[in-house]
């Protein structure tokens, strides 16, 4: 692509603006707007089905989830499972010395490796001859897009810009940083204050609370993971309380300041937390929309500025589509690969009802003890099936790998069915396991299980998994769960 | 129950034979021969239904799962992965030095864990009021019983005495202990050998090679696992000889004799392995059936010993059963549980036709990498379906844990599915997550999944499981695959 403003050639911003009206507009079949994993997606199906593919991106490839979000985060995770097995080790007969914990060690490792897969991306990119165009783009009046001076126009064109976490607006928010700082620590901060009950949250707290550091999580009521079903909220409060990470309710911070050390004093409704190294908001996310022109093209968003979209992905604007973060439904990147690929193939593919089902999604939380859930919560369940027709199966149990050990984890499971056929339409889980034995699970319920169906499947012994197929002593449902 | 015989008064055997006919009998509705698994999970169920029920066991309680299986194996099996743990520790950033392993302190505690365990079965057969009957049973004539002396009849009778390992006849083969053996090792051997290519040699020798000690697995053909889809088994002798255990290919053992140091020379086709300090016979299994006089009262048994039952679980003589390792299929512990008691709600809660369905039973071998399966095999399918009608999907990857270590074990998965609508009649595993992943996967099998459904179902993010949801290119079976 040629350079059309050489930067030996100042030119004004307003002769910039009144030049590119005029100049020539790239065209595509299809345009995508942001390289994370549901531009990508997107971008990479549509070239299987032969049609021209341009893709902006201004940072590194991947988006939220490879840069900071599940990618990094999950490595944490697994790190921080090194400390728990540290731990158990003399239960199980090793006599171990934990010298040093080197934090350095961990996240260059873990930045080499997502270097490793930015690059994957790119080749990948490459691979699929999509032309990856490099910069910020905004929308135009004409519903081009454009970026450094150039303009892109597609026949169809999907904004998957994704999303960013948010400061409160109190005296000294600023002091502390987000989960996008956290992955940029070198090393442990000595004492740490998170501050929200969301799952990043709870996954962040409990990595550095497992490596060594204070940690101190402020949540704003009585539970964490308030969205979740109650039992899992409450199971997994509880389980946090018994283990490292101090848990602060119903406290909100009300100012942060820098102390003659250094380091922070927050001050709360609860009282004051001194000394602290790091303070990491995880309070919310916001849609990356603002700076993207999109009330010049007629976009809608809603008021969180997350732009409004169908059940096929399609914006208010024709031909304009959304897919992912900045869509605020389902902030999880499978969901956002998902819904563009699908998109992919109904625009491209001639698949013309094709959209994705945003039912039964299973997500699954990296917190310390794990948290996996596929379907409704009771609350949802009540209110869609009402009391009567549903019936809870619920199992609390010591696994196997806690036999033996100083230190108890207890799993939760938790199944509610539905109607005289005990239909499965939701499933809470608490504990080891939960991460990986949730997939399978999330298949059958799509299908439509039923309680027999599960109890039909012969166990497998001895796994955490075989509980949920061996459930008995359902209860019905007496009154509506508490949230 | 009173004495009949007193010590005191001593009685020749074949007064006590003939005495014995004419004694009185206890009656029971039910009346189980065997306290494993099985025999345990078909009495109590029987109880539900508010039916007399006996059950006769001479040994522990939890048959070969709870004592010499499933449970220690499992424990041996987590005790196994702190080692890999502390492999990978450094590039996890943890500095640790192994000072000791005290093998011991895991038996013990195992121990500990395993009496527990013994004593919750005995109170749960106390809660559900089976009346356990102390010592070895023998089939009488009449159908009835006799332990000790004391003669029982149970309108129906269940037989779950399980099964044991068996040793080759060759010379020296009693210096050598099997798979029960090894749980009573109180040390760790310094140099092990183990003979056989099955789940339960491969789960042993993993764990003592990970362990630390000098581990030869000796199989008789290029493979182990061979009965399992040819992926698995090849995936899983690649995998095992990168790692610890020594594997011997196309090894049969021909002598075993005790050196001047108490230590064993293994001699087979292949040469002499010297100084071994314990040699593992895993070879097979035999039941339990010899000594129960099943000729007697008209129990077929086959050539192996193994007793014939119908689909029912009927045995060839009228109001006799038979479940578990004693009928030599699917030697599972799920497999035993779940046809007893669908037995028991057949024979006392009129479900005429209620019986376990032994189609797509799932199962985890828990080897290093661990290994899953459901459904078919590659070979099976073929046989089943034709080459034609079948497309296999197939992964490898590194998992995300050995992105930032040295040591890497790579997932294998596979899943075979059949006919225009590609439904999917085999998913097979090997590596990481394998175990917890497997159950909700063979949920969805048993309902008759197509890839289509698998597809449908939202991946979760990061896990290995979803692999299995987000599989493409599927190819055609052009030759028999080679076993």
């Amino acid at each position: 692509m040629s350079h059309l403003f050489p930067s030996l050639r100042p030119i004004s911003s307003l002769l910039l603006r009144r030049m590119s009206s005029s100049v020539p507009v790239k065209e595509f079949d299809y345009l995508v707007l942001g390289g994370g994993s549901g531009g990508i997606a997107s971008a990479r199906r549509a070239r299987e089905f032969n049609v021209s593919v341009g893709l902006i991106e201004s940072g590194r490839l991947g988006g939220t989830c490879v840069n900071v979000g599940c990618v990094p985060k999950k490595v944490m995770y697994n790190c921080s499972t090194h400390a728990e097995f540290i731990r158990d080790h003399a239960d199980y007969g090793f006599d171990v010395t934990l010298n040093k914990f080197d934090f350095t060690k961990i996240k260059e490792s873990r930045d080499a490796y997502i270097r490793r897969l930015n690059s994957i991306y790119e080749s990948n990119l490459n691979g699929s001859d999509v032309e990856l165009i490099r910069g910020y783009g905004t929308f135009q009046d004409d519903g081009s897009i454009e970026v450094n001076g150039q303009r892109y126009r597609g026949k169809h064109t999907l904004i998957a810009v994704g999303g960013f976490p948010t400061l409160p607006d109190i005296p000294g928010a600023e002091l502390g940083t987000d989960s996008d700082g956290f992955f940029e620590f070198e090393t442990l901060p000595k004492k740490t204050v998170i501050v929200g009950a969301g799952y990043i949250a709870v996954e962040i707290a409990g990595v550095l609370a497992n490596l060594g550091s204070e940690t101190h999580l402020l949540i704003r009521y009585d539970n964490v993971l308030r969205t979740f079903d109650h039992t899992l909220a409450t199971s997994l409060t509880e389980a946090m309380e018994k283990g490292p990470v101090k848990v602060h309710k119903r406290t909100q911070v009300t100012k942060v300041e820098k102390d003659s050390h250094g380091t922070l004093t927050v001050t709360s409704n609860e009282g004051v937390i001194e000394g602290v190294e790091k303070l990491i908001w995880a309070i919310g996310r916001k849609p990356h929309t603002e700076k993207l022109n999109l009330d010049k093209i007629g976009v809608e968003t809603d008021g969180a500025g997350h732009i409004k979209v169908d059940d096929y992905q399609n914006t208010s604007r024709p031909g304009v589509y959304a897919v992912g973060d900045a869509i605020g439904k389902w902030l999880l990147t499978p969901v956002a690969i998902a819904a563009g690929r699908r998109l992919s193939h109904r625009l491209f593919n001639g698949e013309s009802n094709l959209r994705l089902n945003y039912e039964n999604i299973a997500t699954v939380v990296f917190s310390h003890p794990l948290v996996g859930t596929v379907g409704l919560t009771e609350k949802e369940a009540v209110e869609k099936y009402g009391l009567e027709a549903l019936t809870i199966y619920t199992s609390k149990f010591n696994p196997m790998y806690h036999s033996v050990t100083t230190h108890k984890e207890q799993c939760v499971m938790k199944m509610i069915c539905a109607g005289e056929q005990e239909k499965v339409v939701g499933i809470h889980l608490l504990g080891l396991g939960s991460d990986e034995m949730l997939q399978g699970f999330a298949v059958a319920v799509s299908m439509g299980a039923t309680k027999k169906q599960f109890d039909d499947t012969v166990a497998i012994h001895p796994t955490y998994a075989e509980e949920l197929v061996t459930m008995r002593g359902g209860k019905k449902v007496t009154s509506p769960p508490p949230f």
